[in-house]
């Protein structure tokens, strides 16, 4: 059975991983016959969103803690996860991707990455091991690898169709990291099989939960795929 | 396009909404061509558990507000909504329809349901209207129903395959309230066809995300086949 970590990044769209995504992952992966192993860094979340409103709340909670919410209490906390021991990587994505894994959503590309983050996505692209990233979560990947050269063709989405968000300023934030921008529209996935990357847009584009399964699905299956 | 109510009771399983039964009710209200309408109570959480560790954490949550984590933020005050505007309700399981719905949790069958939850429940039954309940949600709908009269058949699960839970003593204390409780395994769905209720284990049994997904995928089936 193929062990797949899902790293999450709290629970909730706007302050944490998007939840719709993360359980599409697990119920794909599932349907595939893989291990779905959550993970998650044991740190606070740079702050908490009421979803009701979009008004930041005074309140503080931990990433691994709201994480273990999609998880059923089955996460791990991603200090003890090691490259060595997985077959593949998966990333869904939530604003979680760009608050608490790493700052791009204040810093754009002069973000930084949780150490822990960047070593396991750099440990395991240097294994040659398959790495997703769904939705904004590419650009963590992005500025991951910005240091060690591999420019990788990834997607945030597609200028040709319906986006809440401005696809053509993340991909011009990737691609000043070296990154090498594609449309993609959803339901559909980026493919780098020379890096083994796989990307799809998810709720960066506008989407209903079905169609997000539906594109999930596909990324799950390439990743699997691309196992040794 | 049908119009079902997805009763949501917070976000998480031990404090709130099973997330995982949640979204795959999303998905298969949106693969089915239905429209699902998010509702939640404007209340306080009973409580608010750490989901790594299962201990209750020293803070308050809105359910309204946490249900928002799982719509994106396309949730309803269930004050503003009204069974003559739906074609159909559904009620996802995890401990919040047992701890913020109802206090089942606490009180078994002496529970008390919160009034415009047991107002939304009698008004859809007595219009002829579908309900489905899964996971423990069934407990809520036997007490809702337990005044009005009508003995309605409905699962809690199957004494005849591996739970976590007592699924004999969950039986008796719905039969103790004039339902008839019915064995059922994962996967499976019973109908009650003369009151128009849906029941489904789900998590009330060991699962996994896949399995989940293709029981509440039969459950909205028969739901929409019953709507008017």
């Amino acid at each position: 059975m193929k062990k797949i970590a899902v790293l999450l990044s709290g629970c909730g769209v706007y302050d944490g991983t998007e939840i719709q995504e993360a359980v599409s992952v697990l119920i794909a992966l599932d349907e595939l016959g893989a291990e779905a192993v959550c993970v998650a860094p044991n740190v606070p979340q740079h702050h908490v969103i009421d979803h009701l409103t979009g008004d930041e709340m005074p309140a503080s909670r931990n990433v691994l803690e709201e994480s273990a919410r999609i998880a059923r209490g089955a996460v791990t906390d991603l200090a003890e996860v090691s490259a060595e021991s997985l077959d593949g990587l998966i990333i869904p994505g939530g604003f979680g991707a760009a608050k608490n894994l790493s700052t791009w959503a204040f810093d754009g590309p002069e973000a930084s990455v949780l150490p822990s983050v960047a070593a396991l996505i750099q440990a395991m692209v240097a294994a040659g091991k398959p790495v997703a990233a769904l939705c904004v979560a590419p650009v963590v990947v992005a500025k991951a690898l910005a240091e060690s050269g591999p420019a990788v063709s990834m997607t945030l989405g597609s200028t040709e169709d319906s986006s809440p968000y401005e696809i053509e300023g993340f991909h011009a934030g990737v691609a000043s990291l070296g990154a090498k921008p594609v449309n993609c529209l959803l339901g559909d996935i980026v493919v780098d099989t020379e890096h083994n990357v796989i990307t799809s847009p998810c709720y960066m584009m506008e989407a209903t939960p079905a169609r997000i399964l539906a594109g999930v699905r596909k990324a799950c299956a390439a990743l699997l795929d691309l196992t040794s």
